[in-house]
């Protein structure tokens, strides 16, 4: 019986998902005929509203985190999951500036004549149905939703149980924008419930989602992946290199290194791997590890790095592909420019890679070998960022090949039609 | 022990088509790098290859006819499988077209400075490996292939078991061409085996594949896509749809009718449903019955059609989502521009539908509102295709949304990664 009953929970909520996915899929018609003046009438609405209920949020997010504190949640995740003033005034701001970015949707490229006389060109427009799923942050819900809702798509929000009374309070706002601009309010709908069959629904169901952006951590990717019959764009693994060449330019070299690894700690642009050309090893290494030391920074290195550097402890192989989101940095001193492509291109993660050097054939070639979604020349792997790129916003930070690679603006929350004009054009 | 030794034979597929997945990874890093003119050599050299092996092609394909036919291979597949001269002629000139192509890889698009200082660009890289999965035709083999190798990427083609022999010489010639321009052979792999299983491995090993392109009927694709586990690009139905506006030009309503219907039937951008303003119905259907009646086409109308046109028959709820393939047509009389496109976006494919009008208005409104990898205004469906849109070449036709939608040319069988150049600069 408790088997029967189990299994009716299950069919109960993927009903519930079912449905979410019908009305999404109806309201994404509307969303991608949506004028770009109430879009941004929407945006707009939706910041006032966060504001007026600031003090609501605030004590839907208390309940939360006492939940989270009885659950014995880790203090990053509570960290996570606390709605500050600030991070709200950070929702507000975003939502703004998602506000006066341009609209994507109806551009039209590459419109020229061919041949047989019709023009061919190609009209961005919205993906329809995104469904995001992540966790603890309630902030996402916003940012998700805003550039999901710029782009002219619905979007079906899956946040983390321990932040449902916040995502409940931030679902509320939105909706009141969404009235204001007398947009459908399915455009954005937020999963009611903390039962996790509710995930396995809607990354099953192609029929009604066309896109699955997760935001988490590795268990939640690797559940995704393994489990979706809707395509997914995702990030992995941020396990970056930076590779100072024995022709890079010494200061630039330090403060580059230094400037991957230390500027955060826990973000998945920052530098894992350190590698360094054998005749400037010893020059750069002494002087690095000093800084390092001064921000705490564990080394471990390959037998060359620890005879040049007595701090340092010893790596074993599993450092060389091993994302530590942490002051911890494996670095390896490799006899030339194309040990380190081969380096990275084998354990690294197809992240974000970057040389230090004044060499331009080698700064050419590095660009061309380096399998990665950013790969840099004399610029630190931090710059790996939809906001840095000049996208205006960012959902994520692809580490796939298909659709989208690198950080994922508004484009990437769109595709493109092929428009072909003619005046009575048949073929012969 | 029937069973046992079915189960090893699936294991000893598996594990062969492990290693092509292995050996084509490798091949694609080399691939991946290089030169324009080397791979122009080597397709210029199989080009050569298939014309001094013309008749050893003849002869395979002799033996791959002879046990298609007893078999019982219906005449239409027999006709698919059969390689004539004109057929290896095609094959060759097609080589040729491919290498005269200018090179996608490599290409930096959108290279401009940033706030920060860095430049930020994006470069066009191959996707990796690519499987490639088909029925019957052969040719499909050489330009599969070209198409792929010109990109960059490994390939690994799995054609029909009825085209064995076929492929297997065609495979001689590529491997040919391939070692003139000292490029890995494993760039280019024909399975030879004709075990099923070959297809379920090939589409379930993402780390040896990185995309997959069937091309097929809808069986082979359904199958696809609900067992693969690597993204998939690929074409469901044509259901395409030609809307006469009351605002149309008379004759080219007319020979636009009669163009995407008639000018071949079996092919996927032809029209299979006729909408027609309710205003203009009686003198538009009249004249084009008798039109379509010459070229033998078969009528299914909706009770108004079959008032207007006694010999046409009565349209069935299924016919408004058929793909027939096939000299028959179905009709509806519309009352709006609104409900053709209601109608369009309910029941097509969303591959290729096209607008007759001389309103500006309701043409610019029809390809924003209609949701097709392909919206036309006053051209015949019929030109829904790589080479008409000036793409050089064509894998396929995509109906999906992600990655590639449409015609998809050489940049679809690449993705882009950023390129970042600084001068030494750090993130503050």
């Amino acid at each position: 019986m408790a088997m029967a009953g189990r299994k009716t929970v299950t069919e109960q909520v993927t009903q519930y998902m079912h449905g979410l996915g019908q009305r999404a899929r109806q309201a994404s018609q509307t969303m991608a005929m949506a004028d770009t003046a109430l879009k941004n009438q929407a945006l707009l609405a939706i910041a006032e509203a966060l504001e007026a209920e600031r003090a609501g949020l605030k004590q839907a997010n208390s309940q939360d985190l006492a939940a989270g504190q009885e659950r014995g949640l880790d203090a990053a995740m509570l960290d996570r999951l606390e709605l500050t003033d600030a991070r709200i005034n950070t929702m507000i701001e975003g939502l703004r500036q998602v506000a006066a970015l341009p609209d994507p949707i109806g551009t039209i490229d590459d419109l020229k004549y061919v041949p047989s006389g019709i023009q061919v060109g190609k009209m961005r427009v919205p993906l329809g149905v995104i469904g995001i799923i992540y966790e603890s942050r309630p902030n996402v819900t916003v940012e998700a939703a805003s550039l999901c809702l710029k782009a002219g798509n619905a979007v079906i929000l899956r946040g983390g149980s321990e932040a449902i009374h916040s995502n409940r309070a931030i679902a509320r706002c939105i909706q009141q924008g969404l009235a204001v601009a007398e947009l459908p309010k399915d455009a954005v709908q937020v999963v009611d419930t903390v039962d996790r069959a509710a995930v396995g629904a809607l990354i099953t169901m192609p029929e009604y989602v066309d896109v699955i952006v997760p935001r988490g951590g590795k268990g939640l990717i690797e559940r995704i992946r393994a489990e979706a019959r809707v395509p997914v764009i995702k990030h992995l693994d941020g396990i970056c290199h930076v590779y100072l060449d024995d022709r890079a330019d010494h200061d630039k070299a330090v403060c580059i290194a230094l400037n991957a690894k230390t500027h955060r700690f826990g973000v998945c642009n920052t530098m894992e791997t350190l590698l360094v050309h054998q005749d400037v090893a010893r020059s750069l290494l002494s002087e690095l590890a000093e800084l390092y030391a001064d921000h705490g920074v564990e080394l471990r290195g390959c037998p060359v790095v620890c005879e040049i550097l007595p701090g340092a402890k010893p790596a074993s192989e599993a450092d060389w592909s091993e994302e530590y989101l942490a002051p911890v940095l494996a670095i390896k001193v490799v006899s030339d420019m194309e040990e380190a492509i081969g380096h990275i291109n084998r354990y690294g993660s197809h992240h974000t890679d970057a040389i230090v050097t004044e060499d331009f054939t080698r700064a050419r070639h590095f660009l061309r070998a380096v399998d990665s979604s950013s790969v840099m020349v004399n610029a630190s792997t931090r710059f790996a960022d939809g906001f840095e790129y000049g996208l205006g916003a960012e959902i994520g930070i692809s580490t796939d090949k298909i659709h989208a690679r690198g950080p994922v603006g508004l484009d990437g929350l769109t595709s493109q039609k092929y428009v072909v004009l003619g005046d009575g054009h048949v073929r012969q």
